[in-house]
């Protein structure tokens, strides 16, 4: 029913109704399904610690939750970065269609407020041991292995032990120069296109947008060599950027991410892989891993 | 150098060509360089006749490859709307974020065109007989092959003898009802996220967006279902949609695909699998298929 209008479908599915009489066929679940009927047990509350909120002087926001399990370092500096007001003035400068918005102070010498680690390690990956991976159960193109630890989609190498946050639509990662160069956390990007998973174990990636990336996929895509604005007029302001435990307790957002060993997100993922529902004529029989977006969702 | 400002990466150059001095270090290739680098005869002008020239009423323009070797009915179903100005007074009324735009008259009783075949047969796949495929090289999650067939990407099934085109970022398909409806064309949409590849064999596509995307992937998001538009007055007016060969010859847009039959082809596959140009610590040794975008060019 994906891509029909919903004025049809109603008149499709009360026609099916009709056809169908007092015995209802079995109704096959989509992987949303699954999702609204998850029970509360399959729902982890993401700390408030680990919430950036961006507020757009337009008036959007976008909300990224933080993954301080995989790039302690660069995450421990965004919340220095947050708190120090380093943003203030900030601009999204970089709009590059399929691929990424980059938001930051661009070349300011601004100094960095107190906490922040000037160089961060090369936090591109982990170590594999210690997480609970739920596989993804089809091939990668990128890794031997591949699927999702406490929320978060990962590809690994168990024989060589590390695992790595993966480039999919959404993630956010850490602006650098040139190796040995990696990045503070100040110019940070979102992908707004195909998962560019080359990218993958060359950069911190240390969170994804939970919230409000239409704020940024919509933004004009820039004129310069990689998407960058031409003029500074075409700069989008940022009003502010603070974590959400240091907004007043009433102005504070708050989320919820489907646990990834839950019962729940085992049927979400199968069916995200064999779709057989209404539309659905020839299941795929697998799914590439930013194929499968998490569930999250708001609290009231 | 994804990630640095112009002005800083070219200081970073500067630098690096006085460090090295008078014995300059063999340059490590980017794919982008194969492109710019890849001889006339690696290149392909797409026919005037399988391109179909959107014009919006606020003067964006998209541009659409279409792909007759692989969905003739709905192609050429697609051709007669064109021709028969069925579109005039259409619009995108449907922008899901990371998932498709999709325009046409939703829900109109206007008569088809002379031409248009009202129930096309379901074009999902075609015989892989008769293409001729440059392999992929990686897995993939959906087909056991994978690859690019005459500038298209397609994954295939050998020994059951199919081959499909692939839903990746920009891809055109044909909008439907439930099964056995299989659309005639007259609705259309294009991929702004990541591939939706569960789509692949279940839908038509047509063809590919090769210039202007960004005039569909920069629109509103819809607030409703499916990112439908709420109000008509959000929707989108498209001013014309004709085919380029029916155009005046002077203002006939005209486009070069890279022949996937290619020894640049080879080498830019090569290098998107693995980039070890400066930016690069680790090539990933693999690539998925929506990540290789054939390349495509304007003629002068």
């Amino acid at each position: 029913m994906w891509f029909i209008t919903p004025m049809r479908t109603i008149l499709l599915i009360a026609a099916a109704a009709l056809l169908i009489g007092a015995a209802p066929a079995k109704k096959l679940l989509t992987p949303n399904d699954i999702v609204a009927a998850a029970p509360a047990s399959a729902w982890k509350t993401i700390p408030a610690d680990d919430l950036m909120v961006m507020d757009l002087a337009n008036g959007g926001r976008v909300v990224v939750q933080l993954a301080p399990a995989f790039a302690p370092v660069h995450v421990a500096n965004i919340k220095a970065l947050a708190r120090g007001k380093y943003w203030d003035g900030a601009t999204v400068y970089r709009v590059q269609d399929n691929y990424v918005a980059q938001w930051g102070l661009n070349e300011s010498d601004k100094p960095w407020p107190s906490g922040v680690t000037a160089k961060p390690p090369a936090e591109y990956t982990r170590a594999v041991g210690g997480l609970a991976i739920t596989p993804l159960g089809s091939p990668d193109p990128y890794a031997p292995g591949a699927g999702f630890a406490d929320g978060w989609p990962v590809a690994y190498n168990a024989r060589e032990g590390w695992a790595d946050l993966t480039h999919c639509y959404g993630s956010v990662g850490v602006g650098r120069d040139l190796s040995p160069d990696t990045g503070t956390g100040g110019e940070l990007y979102a992908v707004i296109g195909h998962g560019p998973r080359q990218l993958d174990r060359n950069i911190a990636v240390v969170g994804r947008v939970i919230d409000g990336i239409d704020k940024l996929s919509t933004l004009p895509r820039g004129t310069e060599a990689l998407g960058f604005y031409k003029d500074k007029a075409q700069f989008v302001p940022i009003a502010s950027i603070r974590i959400a435990a240091d907004l007043p307790v009433g102005e504070r957002p708050s989320y919820e991410t489907m646990d990834t060993a839950s019962a729940s997100f085992a049927e979400y993922l199968k069916l995200r892989a064999n779709r057989h529902d209404d539309f659905y004529i020839r299941p795929a029989g697998g799914v590439d891993l930013c194929n499968v977006q998490v569930p999250v969702r708001k609290k009231a």
